[in-house]
């Protein structure tokens, strides 16, 4: 697949994904979940704006609303990527190692283009979490019709950092530049800590909103 | 949007999820969610099928495999029916109240197509919980190259069943039908119940192998 996946047909994207294709995979999977997560934000205030209880926040949800298209673009943008980034190392993995020479450029390339293979959804887990402040305002602000669906995006927007966390992950296990490896974990953990209280208090306003 | 999600590019469905349009919503989303990790599923058994190294279990593989995309072809059908289930809902509302009879002909047909909007997002929750068993084997018996894609499954399915319930219990929330209730949010609470933990034991099992 070497278009965009945003012009590909759902189900045939499905049917690549589940095939022996190597892409897509895990990380443009992770990237596809933030960026359905960031499209129910974007919806959410869509539906919300408008209405009188609201107009004392009408500032703010347009402001969130803006914020949630522009992670939804850069989500967009990084399931296409991580499949380029993919593409080009399984190139360098190809590449000949026949001579010395060939041997160290082939391993220099590898990990170039692993340190790129492990940034794309370190990108893409800080993408989605910038999504959870914008969850928790949008919970006690939006129209009662579509707080589950704020707390849908933020369950997303914790598969989708854990689940890029694990695409960081496997690659760091293959580089070989232990200060890009240490930085990058730490990144990573930052974006990790107290993720699951953030959702589960988005999802505990949800429910309370829900039945009340 | 009549057609089929799955006909339709990923890019118009995501920027309609994201417009002021009702559909598609959370439900749909969440459904696709949970067709992503069967899919995912279905690769990790794919990439591994026919490796001298998983010989012994390739008949358990390939068992794993039919279920996976017997799970895809229910989500994806999910998507669009929580899509029609919605449509229905729509038009019941706006039938008309002016007599008694047709207010009371409306409310029946409310009540009526409210279950069938719980019943598709707990059937979502089932068909994707059924794919945590299938994670667990291929956890410990996948190519290790994809050994992360079986931990993202995971971490899709728990956001996949817990968002769906949430869809499941906003239309509780709206029946009368107290028995259906009750017994609808038991079966909900089967599929919450040990969830977390299994996920987080796929996952712990899926890390174990990445840095190994």
């Amino acid at each position: 697949m070497s278009e965009s996946l945003m012009q590909q047909p759902l189900g045939a994207i499905l049917d690549a994904l589940a095939s022996r294709a190597p892409t897509p995979g895990g990380g443009s999977v992770a990237a596809l979940t933030g960026a359905m997560a960031a499209g129910l934000v974007s919806m959410v205030c869509e539906l919300t704006i408008g209405k009188p209880q609201f107009a004392e926040v009408e500032n703010e949800l347009r402001a969130i609303h803006a914020q949630a298209e522009q992670l939804r673009a850069e989500l967009q943008r990084l399931a296409d990527e991580d499949i380029a980034v993919f593409n080009r190392l399984a190139a360098a993995y190809k590449l000949p190692r026949t001579t010395e020479a060939d041997a160290a450029t082939r391993k220099t390339a590898i990990q170039q283009i692993t340190r790129l293979a492990a940034e794309v959804p370190l990108r893409t887990a800080q993408a989605a979490a910038a999504l959870l402040p914008l969850c928790t305002t949008l919970a006690n602000n939006c129209a009662r019709l579509v707080v589950s669906d704020v707390g849908v995006a933020a369950l997303l927007v914790r598969a989708t950092v854990q689940s890029a966390a694990l695409n960081v992950e496997i690659n760091l296990a293959a580089l070989e530049d232990q200060i890009f490896v240490r930085e990058t974990r730490a990144q990573l953990q930052d974006l990790l800590i107290g993720l699951g209280d953030e959702v589960d208090g988005i999802v505990t306003i949800v429910r309370g909103r829900m039945v009340g």
